[in-house]
């Protein structure tokens, strides 16, 4: 062969890096993978209208929602805080709603029993949405972070996220004036030294992870400091999580480890799941609105027919100011467990929450937080769309659960 | 059609819960994933001589050591350690090696800064290896937990992973009779009640994350009671991370959220990858015997043709307690990312370590570590190999270097 068509010889002697080439690998494999996963970075960017270096990816919606908490928290367990903290008032105080995600709900909750912060859960109206003067109520000077979930997973409510922010902002300028570190001493050498002074408490986060294929992203919109998304709930995505971080905002990294991700996530980055989550995220913001449009009326056929057809139902949160893919009810007398297993026999997979704890299963939070009378027998019933669901597909469910509970009643009346 | 050939309608309305089936579902698309889940999860503890559940599956490597540490740490956080910690002696104290992976030694260094828990680092000799004794001399009443790397990520040393926890099982031994809780006060109502009793401190983990392809990994053997794994360094495995851990040992889990992973990893799990990091660890069960040979004739080959063909190297870390697949290397006076850079011009993939500060590029805390004289301007080389290398591309590479250096010379002498 002569010498001028030969290929350069290619030898990957950095098996120890990682198998597949490694974005901080200098080399010119590592340098490939940077370029690759920068070019990700500012795709899922702009899909957010932000800047590339308030991207962070992370390993899911679950850690997403970890860092965006523990992450505002952390800080304050360095020393100045520490001395500062025998003081009863001065624990950072964080606050949420009472029908979030367990990954936001339970990391509030570890963090009051780890007695690293304080916290105040706000709860919802019987619509299964936040009154967002409820929210500015509980915010006081030491309040570091208030998470509210954009679209709630069980019921599929819309919070109003730009009405708390505006609640939110108009706080913090009432309290402008006012050195937030004279109440809550310094965060110490751990956090960037310049953002954290001339930042205004509290951050304001939101878990858009069931928002994603449907809901506006734009964070300058929206007004949000913080947002959580997982490649989990997006067709063709990956298995990662990104979590958006205003420049601003001061935050720890919750691992330690290597210097990836600006330091605010430690570990080889996970690039072949990042690549298809950031192809994925373009695809839905070009079918989001035209997506949106048909769910929703497929929903409301499904409730409409749903009523029709099944007498004795309840429909959960609120019917209009919710996600297109949702529909949530309640079978009185029921179990809902029983209900997911004799549809799946019939082919149709649905997702169950028990009002009582049963097994394995958890107690609905959400739906004990809209309807506080339910019964202990109660429970509720998920049906959640995506891209291929068809109104055939509503026709038969909404058939074969009727067949059900006549088949059911005789037992459970 | 005839009715008996008719396929069930199958019709997916759970998307809400993830677009492809959940584990956590009840609907027979998740039973069938619970169940891929479940065998994935057998064969991993097969092949680390484990039980099922003492297998947690994380985001990767990285995760699996944070949890590992702050999952030890983090139960003394509750209310009877906090009204214990008001005296200094009893924050948790942790043991380590000033040559752990940055996922160790930075966590390490992060629970001292949040005065979460005290830290010894205990030297390597320089040949790149723990000794033991000098560890068991660290241990206190108030150790929680001692982790040392089976093998290092820069110059493949291979740590006494059997002779350190038999050392830990001597100081327990003469402890027995004492209450560790006297000392360090009960864990509080976070962690499991009948194993912190009967559990004595302290935990014993190892990071195994570079010794996987070679070496032996029964838990039993090595007396471990913690070991990670990740999948970025196993060919064909998917990027996920494992944390074994013993029944016996008391963790806590690091991020709020679901029950996944009994409740010691919240968050979906990432079957597809879950399940090739399950076959691909059968398969370098299966080869690592051999491969381990055939590496390690290749590394001895390639540091006896180094020294013939280049004259001023010095090889880092032990030449024989050290990975088959490990060549570390310091050139003396020459920036070594420089030689990655005009490695790589010529198709040889290495990795660099500067001994000083370098722009993104740290400084190397292992060659540092074996070298306490090692000049600014000396920084380290690192060849590692795997299942494609052969004897041929270590001949080009030698060349390569050869030839680099030849150039270079000039310049840097």
């Amino acid at each position: 062969m002569p010498k001028s068509t030969q290929k350069i010889r290619k030898i990957y002697m950095d098996y120890a890096a990682s198998i597949e080439a490694n974005p901080s690998s200098i080399h010119s494999f590592g340098a490939d993978a940077k370029r690759k996963l920068e070019n990700a970075r500012k795709v899922v960017a702009d899909a957010l209208s932000a800047r590339p270096e308030e991207i962070v990816f992370t390993s899911g919606g679950t850690e997403s929602n970890n860092l965006a908490i523990q992450g505002v928290v952390y800080p304050y367990l360095t020393s100045p805080y520490s001395r500062g903290r025998k003081k009863e008032g001065v624990i950072p105080h964080i606050i949420t709603t009472n029908i979030e995600h367990p990954s936001v709900l339970e990391t509030f909750k570890l963090l009051e029993k780890w007695k690293l912060a304080r916290i105040s859960l706000v709860p919802v109206e019987e619509n299964g949405i936040v009154n967002p003067k409820k929210i500015r109520k509980e915010i006081k000077e030491s309040t570091v972070l208030v998470s509210v979930m954009y679209a709630n997973n069980e019921i599929g409510t819309i919070q109003p996220v730009r009405e708390i922010a505006k609640e939110i902002r108009h706080w913090k300028k009432n309290r402008k004036k006012q050195n937030f570190h004279q109440v809550l001493g310094s965060p110490g050498p751990r956090a960037p030294a310049r953002p954290f002074e001339n930042f205004l408490f509290p951050v304001f986060h939101t878990d858009a992870v069931q928002a994603v294929n449907y809901l506006d992203l734009n964070v300058q919109k929206l007004g949000v400091d913080l947002l959580s998304l997982s490649g989990s709930k997006i067709e063709g995505a990956g298995r990662v999580g990104v979590l958006y971080k205003k420049k601003s905002v001061p935050l720890a990294n919750i691992f330690g480890g290597g210097n990836q991700e600006f330091g605010f996530r430690p570990g080889t980055e996970n690039l072949p799941e990042i690549l298809k989550f950031a192809k994925a995220l373009q695809i839905v913001q070009k079918i989001k609105e035209k997506e949106t449009k048909r769910l929703a009326v497929l929903r409301d056929y499904f409730f409409a027919k749903l009523s029709r057809t099944v007498l004795d139902i309840r429909a959960n949160g609120d019917l209009k100011n919710r996600l297109p893919n949702n529909v949530n009810i309640t079978v009185p007398n029921i179990p809902s467990d029983l209900l997911v297993i004799e549809l799946s026999a019939r082919g149709v997979m649905a997702s169950a929450k028990s009002a009582c704890q049963s097994g394995d299963r958890k107690v609905s939070h959400v739906i004990k937080a809209i309807n506080k009378n339910i019964k202990e027998t109660d429970g509720s019933l998920r049906f959640s769309f995506g891209r291929k669901t068809t109104k055939a597909d509503i026709d038969y469910t909404v058939r074969s659960l009727s067949q059900i509970l006549t088949k059911l009643k005789k037992w459970y009346d």
